[in-house]
């Protein structure tokens, strides 16, 4: 999990400090050196997931809206996830959990990966210019502590992010109080609205805050598509 | 099942016959008292699912394109899946049954659904303008036989649809043989490529080849904004 920890992330997306210095990365001056009318070699992103289900994994229309947005900016998409079992199970028509059920992390992620998914120990920071963290509960569950949003604040010290608004507005950002939470672990909290996203330009993080606010499913796509569309400027590809 | 059985069905979109004539509808008439500036009166849908993941259930992207389009368009959906045992359980990571594993299609479809989800039995079809239904195995094991593509040809004698081109074009088209299936059965089958849906007037059938086509994902989520277009369109709201 060391490469994944050196590139940690905020509630949705991280673009590695270390993505432009990439050893298989080709520099503009290759890139000029191809004819003109050649199509740009893509960034290479990981997505990194953690079950197919808000409450027990991955966010699965996060998920989803992110590899419409990556597929629309023209990255090459490896999708991984760990092979452990999950913290539990959640009954989504409950919010409660499954007594007596396990399930495998990895498996579940196959879900959404249509099959494609491989073992995040597998994973090797040199081969990716980004990774991106869709949110759900098993970011925090399934995923160790790294990449939950509020511990992020902690690894990078004095990250920049957002999750929203930072009062509830009448139940529009009813997490609202995350945003405290990030603050008191001395990290940068920026208001956002739902169709925005968040640049850390010196940590290259990008951020922005999705199912944190109540609202029509295509403005999350649409803050989703920001994001990802930063994440790929960011990566320089 | 019988209300469903009524208004069936193609590869991922039917609305219903009787939609216009439905008791609960405002008439053109009726909103032409409104304000103009008011937001008009968003078209009633029912999202049919029947799991959560492409080889035992409904395929998740689909279905997540589907909310965010209807999102988009200003349409009030109820998020319905029969209270049933799956046929099975498939590991996506093998596509291989796994054994001695059962799960319920309403509980895993309520992984898509975040738990906001009703049971298939309650739907009635005056309370909706349309009904739509994402593909996936899931269609033909888990919601009888009457909306797998194949069939829906059989129940609707004559219905127009597409399952996108007739030759599999060196794996473009995959599944390029269902149209033929479904040509013997007495449907008209239109060739259409995966951006564009194919609109049954007299059936009021929208259709669209969505992941029957090799492609890339924003391809399939563009075709599937396309038919739930038609498909607001038909509903007249």
């Amino acid at each position: 999990m060391a490469a994944v920890r050196a590139q940690v992330a905020s509630r949705l997306a991280a673009v590695s400090a270390f993505a432009s210095v990439s050893p298989g990365s080709r520099t503009p001056f290759q890139r000029a050196a191809l004819h003109r009318s050649a199509p740009r070699p893509g960034a290479r992103v990981a997505l990194v997931l953690s079950g197919c289900g808000v409450f027990d994994g991955t966010e699965i229309h996060e998920a989803s809206a992110i590899l419409v947005h990556l597929s629309r900016g023209g990255a090459e998409v490896q999708i991984f996830a760990p092979d452990v079992p999950q913290m539990h199970v959640i009954d989504h028509t409950k919010g409660q959990p499954s007594e007596g059920e396990s399930r495998n992390v990895l498996t579940e992620s196959a879900r959404i990966a249509r099959g494609k998914i491989t073992d995040l120990a597998e994973l090797s920071a040199a081969d990716h210019d980004a990774a991106i963290f869709p949110g759900g509960f098993g970011a925090a569950k399934n995923l160790l502590c790294c990449i939950a949003p509020v511990l992020a604040a902690k690894v990078l010290r004095g990250v920049e992010g957002t999750v929203g608004h930072e009062q509830e507005e009448g139940g529009k950002w009813p997490y609202a109080g995350t945003a405290e939470a990030i603050k008191a672990l001395g990290a940068k909290h920026f208001v956002k609205g739902v169709a925005e996203a968040h640049v850390d330009q010196k940590n290259k993080v990008v951020t922005t805050p999705a199912f944190m606010c109540e609202t029509a499913l295509h403005h999350i796509h649409d803050g989703i598509g920001a994001m990802v569309r930063k994440v790929l400027e960011l990566s320089g590809k």
